[in-house]
């Protein structure tokens, strides 16, 4: 328990800070007052490293010999997806002549930026969209990246935009990502496609990849969300929120956990459905789980392994040697929700293109 | 607890009716599919008439000889704000030579909605906002509100379009609400405002009133938010949803109860801080709060009272008279939200208009 110990630390930290936030507020409140809309702090999860190796979690050799609950398979159900997506496009392009493009713009040389940039535009080659790339140096200036965004928002042919994340310091991300149009914003990042997802009676243009791949999981597995408690560990903009807004339209009761959270385990505990994406490996130790729920592990970490072959090895939030022994259906990591993102990307871009088409 | 069960009736209710759309969902999603962003069910809580009565809850006769719990007075809070307004205008005008101005459109002749607009427009001659006012006939066609909208939208002393819903049926709310100016927002109702609120590190340039108001009371009660479980009963994009939004801005660990969530006394047993805005009189009873929680009751309905001056009175979600004997603070109805809701009305109006004169 170091590393959630070590976290609680981090959130004492952090109350000290905001009470200063309290102490400043008085007279008459305006909008952009933090007292009204709290300071912005970080959720600064990051547990004593130690529990970040293998010494306090059961290296996890043979599971299968071992778990009882049944694995959710993201690659089997992605490859599903995918094959369902090529013959839509070969419907679309017999029909039309035309086929759906999806255009990525990547902001210097980080090696995992590149790696993901790689994974999506083979994966779009293999349902047959058409893929352009927008390559910009570390350094560029902001304008290259907004004139990249406005070319690929008039280009006919392009009916997805994708600004791989995160951007260099020096780039204004809010900016750049207001500037993708709205019928392309294949990772529904745009505020007012959050805003749809949030309000009842609307609908967004386009569900966020990872969140949409996280309720597809479920509903492909037969889990029924409405009425179960939902608990969502982590509230970025790009998973936490947006899942936890998607299980409340599927009438889940949630509740978001975040790194101010009290008594995150006991919390967790009562959940059916948990979600975790918060990227500390293992954080959720088999405790903290309620026998028979369903887990869905969106974090991947690298973790040293000495043992495997690259020197590390992809760990997910959750304690899979642990947490198999006491849920009734969990994600792997890696084979879980990642292939499916990349699946709900293709997803978005067939559907961003049938709207431009009026294909159906 | 007659209401209650028969919510709850009406949630099995609506479980057959939603157990159809999991039945059909098969093959590939596309973001349109009612298995992805679910059926927008209503959340049922109409309770049995009885629970709307006074005869399972005693009538509320002299609670100050009996309540243990402080009262947050809306009404003085709201007042401090208001002089605060006064004279900020005052140096506004001083400054300037310019004062706010917010339009108000009406249609129809609902008596609670031209009540609500006379005491929004009483209110802004109090302190000093210009008022403009539309009223439109119920039978009027969607382009005369819109027409109306957008000359306000373009009218340089306007800084506060308010669209008073809800609007007569035949008109589409969305398309109405979406054609306010974002700059002229206060309402906060705008999807772009909503998604900007749930995002973090965006600032909306508007907070919905009511659910601005919530946090105000909070924040000016003392009553510290981080950390703290909260528990929001309600999810209307209005109140419900923008409060668990704000709630959780301030690191508060939310949990959104609606129509369709199972053990809602439990869950609410559980919360240092409860905001109710269901609009069922009397639906959380004592039993439901934990000793010493923070008590928001945004709720208002009518309530047949032959005892009362006007036959009846108005009512909370929170049977106040049990209340009072178990939480640590809680708002009354009438005098706690509702007046917060003007007040802030008058805040957003003069954020804008500081906007719109850069003046600060």
């Amino acid at each position: 328990m170091q590393g959630v110990m070590a976290w609680r630390l981090m959130r004492r930290k952090a109350f000290s800070t905001i009470s200063k936030a309290f102490k400043s507020f008085s007279g008459y409140p305006t909008t952009r007052s933090p007292s009204l809309l709290e300071l912005d702090l970080p959720d600064n999860w990051t547990p004593n490293p130690t529990t970040a190796t293998t010494t306090a979690i059961p290296h996890f050799q043979n599971h299968a010999s071992r778990q009882t609950a049944a694995l959710i398979d993201g690659r089997l159900m992605a490859e599903e997806i995918r094959s369902g997506i090529a013959s839509e496009i070969k419907r679309m392009r017999d029909a039309t002549g035309k086929v759906p493009g999806l255009a990525v713009i990547l902001v210097g040389n980080r090696k995992d930026s590149q790696t993901y940039v790689r994974n999506k535009i083979k994966a779009c080659e293999e349902v047959g969209i058409t893929s352009l790339m927008a390559e910009l140096p570390d350094k560029c200036g902001e304008d290259e990246v907004l004139d990249a965004v406005l070319s690929f928002n008039e280009n006919p042919s392009v009916h997805g935009i994708l600004v791989q994340l995160p951007l260099p310091q020096h780039l204004d991300e809010e900016k750049i990502l207001n500037a993708v149009s709205l019928e392309k914003d294949v990772d529904g990042f745009h505020p007012i496609n959050m805003g749809n997802l949030a309000m009842r009676g609307r609908e967004p243009l386009f569900v966020p990849c990872t969140p949409r791949g996280c309720i597809e999981l479920l509903l492909r597995s037969g889990v029924q969300i409405m009425g179960k408690k939902a608990v969502v560990i982590g509230r970025s903009n790009i998973v936490g929120l947006p899942t936890s807004l998607l299980l409340q339209r599927h009438h889940a009761t949630v509740t978001v956990i975040h790194a101010f959270t009290k008594n995150a385990e006991q919390i967790t505990q009562e959940a059916d459905i948990v979600v975790s994406a918060v990227g500390v490996p293992n954080l959720v130790r088999g405790f903290w789980l309620k026998p028979g729920a369903v887990v869905i592990d969106v974090g991947t970490s690298p973790v040293e392994d000495p043992g495997s072959e690259y020197g590390y090895r992809l760990t997910g939030d959750v304690c899979y040697e642990e947490a198999v022994k006491v849920v009734s259906a969990i994600t792997p990591v890696p084979g879980g929700v990642g292939p499916m993102t990349i699946a709900m990307l293709l997803c978005n871009t067939v559907d961003s293109a049938k709207r431009a088409f009026g294909f159906s």
